[in-house]
Protein backbone atom coordinates (compact mmCIF):
# COMPACT_ATOMS: atom_id res chain seq x y z
CA UNK A 1 0.00 0.00 0.00
CA UNK A 2 1.09 3.61 -0.78
CA UNK A 3 1.58 5.77 2.12
CA UNK A 4 -1.05 8.88 2.03
CA UNK A 5 -0.27 12.61 1.38
CA UNK A 6 0.88 15.18 3.73
CA UNK A 7 -0.85 18.42 3.04
CA UNK A 8 -0.21 21.59 4.81
CA UNK A 9 -3.05 24.46 4.93
CA UNK A 10 -2.17 28.03 6.68
CA UNK A 11 -3.90 31.18 6.73
CA UNK A 12 -4.07 34.22 8.42
CA UNK A 13 -6.54 34.29 11.06
CA UNK A 14 -10.00 35.32 10.03
CA UNK A 15 -9.46 33.55 6.64
CA UNK A 16 -11.61 30.89 7.21
CA UNK A 17 -9.54 27.91 7.02
CA UNK A 18 -10.80 26.45 10.63
CA UNK A 19 -14.86 26.32 8.50
CA UNK A 20 -12.94 25.56 5.17
CA UNK A 21 -11.61 22.32 6.92
CA UNK A 22 -14.44 21.81 8.80
CA UNK A 23 -16.69 21.45 5.17
CA UNK A 24 -14.11 19.36 3.25
CA UNK A 25 -13.62 16.88 5.89
CA UNK A 26 -18.01 17.05 5.54
CA UNK A 27 -17.29 15.59 2.06
CA UNK A 28 -14.20 13.38 1.77
CA UNK A 29 -12.95 10.03 2.64
CA UNK A 30 -9.39 9.10 3.92
CA UNK A 31 -8.31 12.27 4.76
CA UNK A 32 -7.08 12.77 8.26
CA UNK A 33 -6.64 15.87 10.36
CA UNK A 34 -3.87 16.10 12.52
CA UNK A 35 -5.39 17.78 15.68
CA UNK A 36 -2.56 20.68 16.76
CA UNK A 37 -1.22 20.76 19.92
CA UNK A 38 -1.15 24.58 21.43
CA UNK A 39 -0.69 26.38 24.89
CA UNK A 40 -3.09 29.23 23.95
CA UNK A 41 -6.66 29.32 25.97
CA UNK A 42 -9.39 27.63 24.18
CA UNK A 43 -11.92 30.17 22.49
CA UNK A 44 -15.82 29.85 22.93
CA UNK A 45 -16.48 26.47 21.66
CA UNK A 46 -13.74 24.80 21.05
CA UNK A 47 -13.29 21.79 22.62
CA UNK A 48 -9.83 19.57 23.61
CA UNK A 49 -8.62 17.20 21.28
CA UNK A 50 -11.05 18.32 18.26
CA UNK A 51 -9.63 22.06 16.95
CA UNK A 52 -6.99 21.59 19.27
CA UNK A 53 -4.77 19.67 22.52
CA UNK A 54 -4.98 22.20 25.03
CA UNK A 55 -1.69 21.95 27.32
CA UNK A 56 0.13 24.54 29.56
CA UNK A 57 3.66 25.44 28.86
CA UNK A 58 5.35 22.84 30.79
CA UNK A 59 3.23 20.08 28.82
CA UNK A 60 4.47 21.31 25.69
CA UNK A 61 7.94 21.80 26.68
CA UNK A 62 7.98 18.35 27.87
CA UNK A 63 6.57 17.15 24.12
CA UNK A 64 9.47 19.17 22.99
CA UNK A 65 12.17 17.55 25.16
CA UNK A 66 10.63 13.47 24.14
CA UNK A 67 10.96 14.97 20.45
CA UNK A 68 7.07 14.27 20.53
CA UNK A 69 6.17 17.19 18.28
CA UNK A 70 7.46 16.74 14.31
CA UNK A 71 7.32 21.01 14.36
CA UNK A 72 6.54 23.71 16.50
CA UNK A 73 6.60 27.76 16.87
CA UNK A 74 5.88 30.50 19.23
CA UNK A 75 3.07 32.63 17.62
CA UNK A 76 1.78 35.90 19.98
CA UNK A 77 2.89 34.60 22.91
CA UNK A 78 1.90 30.83 23.18
CA UNK A 79 3.11 27.55 21.51
CA UNK A 80 1.71 25.73 18.73
CA UNK A 81 3.11 22.53 17.92
CA UNK A 82 2.26 19.35 15.37
CA UNK A 83 1.99 15.84 17.27
CA UNK A 84 4.56 13.51 15.65
CA UNK A 85 2.74 10.03 16.11
CA UNK A 86 -0.98 10.82 14.86
CA UNK A 87 0.46 12.14 11.80
CA UNK A 88 2.86 9.21 10.86
CA UNK A 89 0.63 6.46 11.75
CA UNK A 90 -1.95 7.94 9.49
CA UNK A 91 0.57 8.16 6.58
CA UNK A 92 1.75 4.76 7.49
CA UNK A 93 -1.59 3.74 6.56
CA UNK A 94 -2.24 5.21 3.45
CA UNK A 95 -4.34 7.93 4.62
CA UNK A 96 -3.45 11.59 3.46
CA UNK A 97 -3.15 14.14 6.21
CA UNK A 98 -4.32 17.79 6.84
CA UNK A 99 -2.04 19.90 9.35
CA UNK A 100 -3.52 23.13 9.97
CA UNK A 101 -0.40 25.42 10.80
CA UNK A 102 1.16 28.36 10.68
CA UNK A 103 3.50 30.13 8.28
CA UNK A 104 7.01 29.30 9.83
CA UNK A 105 5.45 25.80 10.73
CA UNK A 106 4.71 25.03 7.40
CA UNK A 107 8.06 25.95 6.02
CA UNK A 108 9.73 23.16 9.14
CA UNK A 109 7.34 20.43 7.91
CA UNK A 110 8.25 21.30 3.99
CA UNK A 111 11.80 20.37 5.14
CA UNK A 112 11.05 17.59 7.07
CA UNK A 113 8.31 16.17 4.25
CA UNK A 114 9.79 17.52 0.91
CA UNK A 115 7.17 15.67 -0.71
CA UNK A 116 4.32 17.54 1.03
CA UNK A 117 1.79 20.32 -0.59
CA UNK A 118 1.29 23.29 0.98
CA UNK A 119 -1.94 25.27 0.59
CA UNK A 120 -2.27 28.51 1.41
CA UNK A 121 -5.37 30.42 1.52
CA UNK A 122 -6.02 34.17 0.98
CA UNK A 123 -8.87 36.11 2.14
CA UNK A 124 -10.62 38.45 -0.77
CA UNK A 125 -8.76 41.15 0.36
CA UNK A 126 -7.07 43.05 3.46
CA UNK A 127 -10.46 45.07 4.13
CA UNK A 128 -12.59 42.19 3.99
CA UNK A 129 -10.14 40.20 6.15
CA UNK A 130 -10.37 43.21 9.04
CA UNK A 131 -13.95 42.85 8.71
CA UNK A 132 -14.49 39.33 9.68
CA UNK A 133 -11.81 39.82 12.07
CA UNK A 134 -14.20 42.73 13.82
CA UNK A 135 -17.27 40.17 13.32
CA UNK A 136 -15.98 37.37 14.69
CA UNK A 137 -16.17 39.76 18.30
CA UNK A 138 -14.05 37.11 20.12
CA UNK A 139 -10.82 40.10 20.05
CA UNK A 140 -10.09 43.21 21.22
CA UNK A 141 -9.17 46.06 18.96
CA UNK A 142 -5.79 45.90 19.99
CA UNK A 143 -5.69 42.19 18.61
CA UNK A 144 -7.07 43.25 15.58
CA UNK A 145 -5.08 45.79 14.70
CA UNK A 146 -2.12 43.38 15.94
CA UNK A 147 -3.73 40.46 14.22
CA UNK A 148 -4.17 42.64 10.61
CA UNK A 149 -0.46 43.24 10.86
CA UNK A 150 0.51 39.64 11.52
CA UNK A 151 -1.41 38.51 8.09
CA UNK A 152 0.85 41.33 6.65
CA UNK A 153 3.91 39.37 7.27
CA UNK A 154 2.38 35.59 6.72
CA UNK A 155 1.09 37.36 3.26
CA UNK A 156 5.06 37.14 2.68
CA UNK A 157 5.02 33.39 2.84
CA UNK A 158 2.71 32.76 0.52
CA UNK A 159 4.52 32.53 -2.44
CA UNK A 160 6.60 29.36 -0.78
CA UNK A 161 3.28 27.35 -1.02
CA UNK A 162 2.43 25.13 -3.75
CA UNK A 163 -1.66 26.20 -3.84
CA UNK A 164 -2.52 29.74 -3.25
CA UNK A 165 -6.86 29.17 -2.92
CA UNK A 166 -8.44 32.88 -2.33
CA UNK A 167 -11.77 32.20 0.43
CA UNK A 168 -14.11 34.71 -1.30
CA UNK A 169 -17.05 31.83 -1.33
CA UNK A 170 -16.71 29.15 1.20
CA UNK A 171 -18.37 26.71 -0.78
CA UNK A 172 -15.88 27.34 -3.70
CA UNK A 173 -13.54 27.46 -1.77
CA UNK A 174 -14.00 23.96 -0.53
CA UNK A 175 -14.13 22.56 -3.92
CA UNK A 176 -10.79 24.50 -4.46
CA UNK A 177 -8.92 22.42 -2.01
CA UNK A 178 -10.67 19.21 -2.71
CA UNK A 179 -9.56 19.42 -6.04
CA UNK A 180 -6.09 20.55 -5.03
CA UNK A 181 -6.25 17.08 -2.83
CA UNK A 182 -7.44 14.73 -5.84
CA UNK A 183 -5.46 16.46 -7.60
CA UNK A 184 -2.13 16.33 -6.09
CA UNK A 185 -2.79 12.31 -6.05
CA UNK A 186 -2.82 12.42 -9.78
CA UNK A 187 0.47 14.26 -10.30
CA UNK A 188 3.40 11.73 -12.72
CA UNK A 189 5.31 11.29 -9.46
CA UNK A 190 3.41 9.97 -7.18
CA UNK A 191 1.66 7.28 -10.47
CA UNK A 192 5.19 6.29 -11.13
CA UNK A 193 4.07 2.59 -9.56
CA UNK A 194 0.85 2.40 -11.73
CA UNK A 195 2.80 3.19 -14.94
CA UNK A 196 5.44 0.45 -14.09
CA UNK A 197 2.74 -2.15 -13.63
CA UNK A 198 1.27 -1.02 -17.00
CA UNK A 199 4.64 -1.28 -18.85
CA UNK A 200 5.34 -5.01 -17.07
CA UNK A 201 2.34 -6.52 -18.40
CA UNK B 1 -7.95 39.80 -18.08
CA UNK B 2 -5.31 36.47 -17.42
CA UNK B 3 -4.85 34.22 -20.07
CA UNK B 4 -6.40 30.90 -20.22
CA UNK B 5 -4.81 27.94 -19.43
CA UNK B 6 -3.79 25.16 -21.86
CA UNK B 7 -4.56 21.22 -21.33
CA UNK B 8 -3.26 18.73 -23.79
CA UNK B 9 -5.01 15.06 -22.84
CA UNK B 10 -3.18 12.53 -24.90
CA UNK B 11 -3.98 8.56 -24.35
CA UNK B 12 -4.04 5.03 -26.39
CA UNK B 13 -6.72 4.29 -28.65
CA UNK B 14 -9.51 2.63 -26.18
CA UNK B 15 -8.59 4.44 -23.11
CA UNK B 16 -11.56 6.58 -23.70
CA UNK B 17 -10.14 9.83 -23.89
CA UNK B 18 -13.51 10.86 -26.03
CA UNK B 19 -15.98 10.00 -23.66
CA UNK B 20 -14.14 11.43 -20.82
CA UNK B 21 -13.58 14.99 -22.73
CA UNK B 22 -17.48 14.50 -23.78
CA UNK B 23 -18.75 13.95 -20.05
CA UNK B 24 -16.71 16.81 -19.00
CA UNK B 25 -17.68 19.52 -21.24
CA UNK B 26 -21.32 18.85 -19.82
CA UNK B 27 -20.04 19.45 -16.37
CA UNK B 28 -17.42 22.48 -16.81
CA UNK B 29 -18.02 25.36 -18.20
CA UNK B 30 -15.53 28.11 -19.28
CA UNK B 31 -13.57 25.33 -21.25
CA UNK B 32 -13.12 25.31 -24.81
CA UNK B 33 -12.12 22.26 -26.98
CA UNK B 34 -9.61 22.66 -29.67
CA UNK B 35 -11.49 20.17 -32.51
CA UNK B 36 -8.13 18.28 -34.39
CA UNK B 37 -7.98 18.29 -38.20
CA UNK B 38 -7.12 14.89 -39.86
CA UNK B 39 -6.67 12.88 -42.99
CA UNK B 40 -7.73 9.75 -41.51
CA UNK B 41 -11.71 9.07 -42.56
CA UNK B 42 -14.63 9.70 -40.07
CA UNK B 43 -15.67 6.67 -37.57
CA UNK B 44 -19.24 6.00 -37.54
CA UNK B 45 -20.95 8.84 -36.15
CA UNK B 46 -18.28 11.43 -36.08
CA UNK B 47 -19.47 14.75 -37.38
CA UNK B 48 -16.85 17.11 -39.81
CA UNK B 49 -16.35 20.37 -36.83
CA UNK B 50 -17.43 18.48 -33.82
CA UNK B 51 -15.17 15.35 -33.45
CA UNK B 52 -12.60 16.46 -36.55
CA UNK B 53 -11.87 18.81 -38.93
CA UNK B 54 -11.79 16.05 -41.76
CA UNK B 55 -9.68 16.78 -45.03
CA UNK B 56 -8.11 15.34 -47.88
CA UNK B 57 -4.05 15.29 -47.72
CA UNK B 58 -4.00 18.56 -49.76
CA UNK B 59 -6.20 20.56 -47.41
CA UNK B 60 -3.94 19.49 -44.73
CA UNK B 61 -0.49 20.17 -46.06
CA UNK B 62 -1.55 23.42 -47.58
CA UNK B 63 -2.74 24.43 -43.67
CA UNK B 64 1.21 23.32 -42.84
CA UNK B 65 2.48 25.38 -45.77
CA UNK B 66 0.29 28.24 -44.39
CA UNK B 67 1.17 27.74 -40.94
CA UNK B 68 -2.16 27.60 -39.30
CA UNK B 69 -1.39 24.72 -37.33
CA UNK B 70 0.44 24.99 -33.87
CA UNK B 71 1.82 21.61 -34.62
CA UNK B 72 0.84 18.27 -36.21
CA UNK B 73 1.81 14.73 -37.00
CA UNK B 74 1.98 11.11 -39.20
CA UNK B 75 -0.27 8.96 -37.04
CA UNK B 76 -0.95 5.22 -38.44
CA UNK B 77 -0.40 7.12 -42.52
CA UNK B 78 -2.88 10.09 -41.67
CA UNK B 79 -2.25 13.33 -40.55
CA UNK B 80 -3.43 15.10 -37.33
CA UNK B 81 -3.00 18.69 -36.46
CA UNK B 82 -4.54 21.52 -34.12
CA UNK B 83 -5.47 24.18 -35.75
CA UNK B 84 -3.55 27.93 -35.03
CA UNK B 85 -6.36 30.40 -34.58
CA UNK B 86 -8.66 28.37 -32.89
CA UNK B 87 -7.27 27.88 -29.87
CA UNK B 88 -5.19 31.06 -30.01
CA UNK B 89 -7.87 33.07 -29.71
CA UNK B 90 -9.61 30.97 -27.05
CA UNK B 91 -6.76 31.40 -24.91
CA UNK B 92 -6.79 35.50 -25.26
CA UNK B 93 -10.28 35.50 -24.65
CA UNK B 94 -9.20 33.77 -20.87
CA UNK B 95 -10.90 30.69 -22.09
CA UNK B 96 -9.02 27.31 -20.73
CA UNK B 97 -8.56 25.10 -23.58
CA UNK B 98 -8.17 21.67 -23.69
CA UNK B 99 -6.54 19.55 -27.06
CA UNK B 100 -6.68 16.16 -27.49
CA UNK B 101 -3.82 15.19 -29.10
CA UNK B 102 -1.53 12.21 -29.37
CA UNK B 103 2.05 12.06 -27.67
CA UNK B 104 4.50 13.40 -29.82
CA UNK B 105 2.22 16.03 -30.94
CA UNK B 106 1.89 16.94 -26.86
CA UNK B 107 5.69 16.98 -26.75
CA UNK B 108 5.33 19.67 -29.35
CA UNK B 109 3.22 21.81 -27.79
CA UNK B 110 4.76 21.51 -24.48
CA UNK B 111 7.59 23.42 -26.26
CA UNK B 112 5.77 25.77 -27.96
CA UNK B 113 3.84 26.48 -24.67
CA UNK B 114 5.96 25.44 -21.59
CA UNK B 115 2.99 26.54 -19.57
CA UNK B 116 0.68 24.42 -21.00
CA UNK B 117 -0.92 21.07 -18.38
CA UNK B 118 -0.12 17.89 -19.97
CA UNK B 119 -2.59 14.86 -18.83
CA UNK B 120 -2.36 11.64 -19.97
CA UNK B 121 -5.21 8.57 -19.32
CA UNK B 122 -4.14 5.34 -18.77
CA UNK B 123 -6.31 1.72 -19.01
CA UNK B 124 -6.93 0.29 -15.62
CA UNK B 125 -4.49 -3.10 -17.26
CA UNK B 126 -2.89 -3.58 -20.52
CA UNK B 127 -5.89 -6.64 -20.78
CA UNK B 128 -8.66 -4.82 -20.59
CA UNK B 129 -7.54 -2.36 -23.12
CA UNK B 130 -7.22 -4.91 -25.51
CA UNK B 131 -10.54 -5.79 -24.82
CA UNK B 132 -11.82 -2.53 -25.16
CA UNK B 133 -10.59 -2.37 -28.51
CA UNK B 134 -11.99 -5.46 -29.38
CA UNK B 135 -15.64 -4.56 -28.07
CA UNK B 136 -15.93 -1.30 -30.32
CA UNK B 137 -16.07 -3.93 -33.46
CA UNK B 138 -14.98 -1.09 -35.49
CA UNK B 139 -11.65 -2.27 -35.93
CA UNK B 140 -9.65 -5.38 -37.75
CA UNK B 141 -7.77 -7.92 -35.94
CA UNK B 142 -4.71 -7.08 -37.69
CA UNK B 143 -5.72 -3.11 -36.05
CA UNK B 144 -6.22 -4.49 -33.09
CA UNK B 145 -2.80 -6.01 -32.90
CA UNK B 146 -1.33 -2.90 -34.36
CA UNK B 147 -3.09 0.01 -31.51
CA UNK B 148 -2.31 -2.15 -28.73
CA UNK B 149 1.66 -2.31 -30.05
CA UNK B 150 0.69 1.49 -30.53
CA UNK B 151 -0.30 1.89 -27.09
CA UNK B 152 2.74 0.04 -25.14
CA UNK B 153 4.73 2.78 -27.43
CA UNK B 154 2.58 5.42 -26.46
CA UNK B 155 2.88 4.36 -22.48
CA UNK B 156 6.93 5.55 -22.94
CA UNK B 157 5.47 8.65 -23.03
CA UNK B 158 3.48 9.13 -20.55
CA UNK B 159 6.09 10.10 -17.65
CA UNK B 160 6.89 13.21 -19.74
CA UNK B 161 3.14 14.17 -18.70
CA UNK B 162 2.18 16.00 -15.48
CA UNK B 163 -0.64 14.18 -15.04
CA UNK B 164 -1.82 10.30 -15.11
CA UNK B 165 -5.43 9.43 -14.90
CA UNK B 166 -6.55 6.00 -14.81
CA UNK B 167 -9.77 5.94 -16.63
CA UNK B 168 -11.15 2.11 -14.59
CA UNK B 169 -14.57 3.77 -13.70
CA UNK B 170 -15.73 6.68 -15.90
CA UNK B 171 -17.25 8.98 -13.86
CA UNK B 172 -14.10 8.77 -11.56
CA UNK B 173 -11.71 9.89 -14.47
CA UNK B 174 -14.08 12.90 -15.39
CA UNK B 175 -13.61 13.95 -11.71
CA UNK B 176 -10.26 13.40 -12.00
CA UNK B 177 -9.67 15.78 -14.66
CA UNK B 178 -12.15 18.20 -13.60
CA UNK B 179 -10.01 17.99 -10.39
CA UNK B 180 -6.85 18.34 -12.46
CA UNK B 181 -7.89 21.69 -14.55
CA UNK B 182 -9.39 23.20 -11.18
CA UNK B 183 -6.72 22.46 -9.01
CA UNK B 184 -3.65 23.53 -12.20
CA UNK B 185 -5.33 27.13 -11.59
CA UNK B 186 -4.50 27.35 -8.02
CA UNK B 187 -1.01 26.66 -8.38
CA UNK B 188 1.28 29.65 -7.09
CA UNK B 189 2.69 30.59 -9.92
CA UNK B 190 -0.73 31.12 -11.62
CA UNK B 191 -1.89 33.07 -8.68
CA UNK B 192 0.73 35.70 -8.38
CA UNK B 193 -1.33 38.49 -9.27
CA UNK B 194 -4.05 38.31 -6.56
CA UNK B 195 -0.94 38.23 -4.30
CA UNK B 196 0.31 41.15 -5.76
CA UNK B 197 -3.30 42.98 -5.34
CA UNK B 198 -3.49 41.94 -1.84
CA UNK B 199 0.24 43.36 -0.43
CA UNK B 200 -0.79 46.23 -2.83
CA UNK B 201 -3.60 46.95 -0.43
Amino acid sequence: MSKGLLFVVSAPAGCGKDTILEQLFKVTENVGYSVSATTRAPREGEVNGVHYHFMNREQFEQMIKDEAVLEYTEYCGNYYGTPRKAVEDMLNEGKDVILKIEVEGAMNIKRLFPECCLVFILPPSMQELERRLRKRGTETEEKIIERTAQAREELKFAENYDYLIVNGELSEAVDDLKAVISAEKLRKTRCMAKLAELRAE
